[in-house]
């Protein structure tokens, strides 16, 4: 057995596995069978890039996960979980994207092998790496459990981060920094877009002299002109226009603990929509911030940063913001809260958010975003980028 | 509006629509419901990284599809869809990760309001971007259909590329080379790995002087040493070793289109196991290559390869590959076809696949794959990198 070198220490694990374990005790479950790689990543220490496959993390209440996953993978699992070798299950390579037996066919096998095949078991229904063929097949083989929605029941006790985890998120925005750095150094007219993104690519997996970057878990987004309207573009390889202004969309992301954050470019002189938009989104963003401490709620940075845009005569229809931290693509966000109106939930302390103040309009877009920890007095910034326009005349 | 600049010719989407058509009759579809990225991009053209949210292509029976997704992504769609504006739907952005409402009930009343709620509905049951929760929606709120699995209904009319796919596929050849060289100009003991890493992604990205590169489906696989014997491990920040192996599975992109391609490299004088696997993994792909065209099955491959492996005393218990082109991630291959025991898919010309010989053993692991266009007279290789261990001393 190769040593695990473990991303946070054993006792980190165990008060994890306490909070899920009592959150499945609120809500009833005898079993819970997590699916996101995140969740899996944070209650195992699991990281491998092999959720492409099913693999799951089984918790019986009050043990230790169980790893289950493709056998190839279980290697893997060797190599990064910090339980033993007896809760690491591998399936058989058969089972892998067959049309005749799905892998939770033998996960209710085992499950019922080991005695938790009945009962409340809880399931993520609403997760990419749970589909409707995995729920229905634990449907018809486990006719003496009820399957509950237990989606998020992990995602929620990762909010209030610990000092390690806020420590590689830091490091993450050190990362970013870098990597806008890089942007306002290197982009220029004329240049092909893909260039630009290999500089992206270049300095965020670079990271800094301590510290190598991860891959995020979104890939740059950084449309330019009207484009830009259309929040998810990636890139093609069509040189940069003066004239245009792009937003880029990316993080900075160390052992997978991500800091997003976003800035606008723009080559030559800036239109007024755009110094307009500017000086409202600076502004939103101060009254959002000053509003980004423990004790307020999800929907007062949003309503904040929403009534100073709607003064400048801006109207966002979408939420501002979303939490961050461990995370595995296709999304940086942890899927629980969302800074928007009717979300009251109270901002606690270590809590870390992705202010997602972009803007996409009828023919252009901006984006100027922070990523923060929410403080008893206000908020920490996890990264320092100038927050501004970024002009290149 | 502004032009949209398809990646593909009319009649070629018209092409591929007539045969979602002619296999959703096959199966007595009147409608489908297309969650899988790549199908939704290959079936409209779209393109975004908006697959964390709900989105889909809904194809009624001989009519062409229609975009639903996020609103702000129907920005996105207008940009990249041959679609009209009036077969683009966009859902508020309250029903992004609400527990309230779920962006399929909403679905489920625009198929009741057009008339499309009755009948035999395909879902892709069996798709990450298909969850329980959105199956179990659907269920709820269209009760006079049937919902019918369609899985991989649209990746099977993939499976035999048109000669733009096959150029988009050759550049990314041309690409995933230019990788390997950087790989083998860069790497040294003492190197971090994230700075190989950062190279890979710089010479990926930057592609060729003529094609900027896309993003790969799956991020670069380089473990090195013991932990090479886990397919799917990412990277750290650790320095390279001397006598160590690393493989490096990556992939060359463009317009979303593949070319996989594996080599390992080896720092210093490889041992003997690996000078043993090099001549058994070579010899078994020249039997599995020679296996490779129209008219023989997928395991005829596999057969050719294992048999060969097995000569050589080495067992593999894995899938020695699967079908490539367009795709999204987490996976870059199209969930069709296996190249093993049993699958008796006959091959056809123009069908393209990653013949994936990895070996991932107790302590160590190493790849050498070759990605293909099946013709009739024996395969063409999609790259052209020096097939052997490279040894770097």
């Amino acid at each position: 057995m190769p040593d695990v070198a473990l991303n946070f220490s054993r006792p980190e694990y165990a008060t994890r596995l306490t909070r899920v374990h009592d959150a499945m005790s609120a809500q009833g479950l005898d079993s819970l069978i997590v699916t996101d790689p995140s969740n899996i990543a944070w209650l195992t220490g699991y990281d491998g890039w092999s959720f492409y496959v099913h693999q799951c993390a089984i918790i019986p209440l009050g043990e230790e996960p169980l790893w289950y996953g493709r056998s190839q993978d279980a290697n893997g699992a060797r190599l990064t979980v910090y339980m033993d070798e007896n809760r690491i299950i591998g399936y058989p390579d058969e089972y892998v994207q067959s049309t005749e037996r799905h892998p939770m066919d033998l996960l209710s096998q085992i499950l019922t092998d080991r005695g938790w095949a009945t009962g409340n078991i809880g399931v993520e229904l609403e997760n990419y790496y749970f589909t409707a063929a995995a729920y229905l097949s634990l449907q018809k083989h486990l006719p003496n459990a009820s399957l509950r929605d237990a989606t998020a029941l992990v995602n929620w006790q990762r909010a209030v981060k610990s000092e390690t985890e806020l420590e590689y998120m830091r490091i993450g925005g050190r990362i970013v920094e870098n990597m806008h750095a890089r942007i306002v150094e290197k982009a220029e007219p004329g240049m092909r877009k893909s260039d630009l993104v290999a500089e992206i690519y270049d300095a965020g997996i670079r990271g800094t002299d301590e510290h190598g970057g991860d891959y995020p878990a979104i890939v740059p987004l950084l449309p330019s002109g009207a484009d830009a309207s259309a929040p998810h573009m990636t890139w093609d390889d069509k040189p940069l226009q003066r004239g245009e202004g792009t937003f880029f969309e990316i993080a900075g992301c160390y052992k997978r603990y991500h800091c997003p954050l976003s800035r606008t470019l723009f080559l030559g002189k800036p239109t007024d929509t755009f110094l307009d938009a500017e000086k409202a989104v600076l502004e939103g963003m101060d009254a959002g911030l000053e509003a980004a401490r423990s004790g307020n709620t999800c929907e007062d940075i949003s309503s904040a940063f929403f009534a100073t845009l709607k003064r400048h005569g801006i109207v966002k229809d979408n939420r501002a913001g979303y939490p961050i931290g461990l995370s595995y693509p296709p999304d940086w966000g942890e899927r629980t809260m969302s800074l928007r109106s009717g979300d009251k939930t109270v901002l606690q302390e270590n809590m870390t958010f992705h202010f997602m103040t972009g803007l996409w309009l009828e023919d252009w877009g901006m984006e100027i975003t922070e990523s923060i920890i929410i403080k008893d007095n206000g908020p920490e910034l996890l990264a320092s980028v100038p927050r501004k326009l970024t002009i290149k005349d």
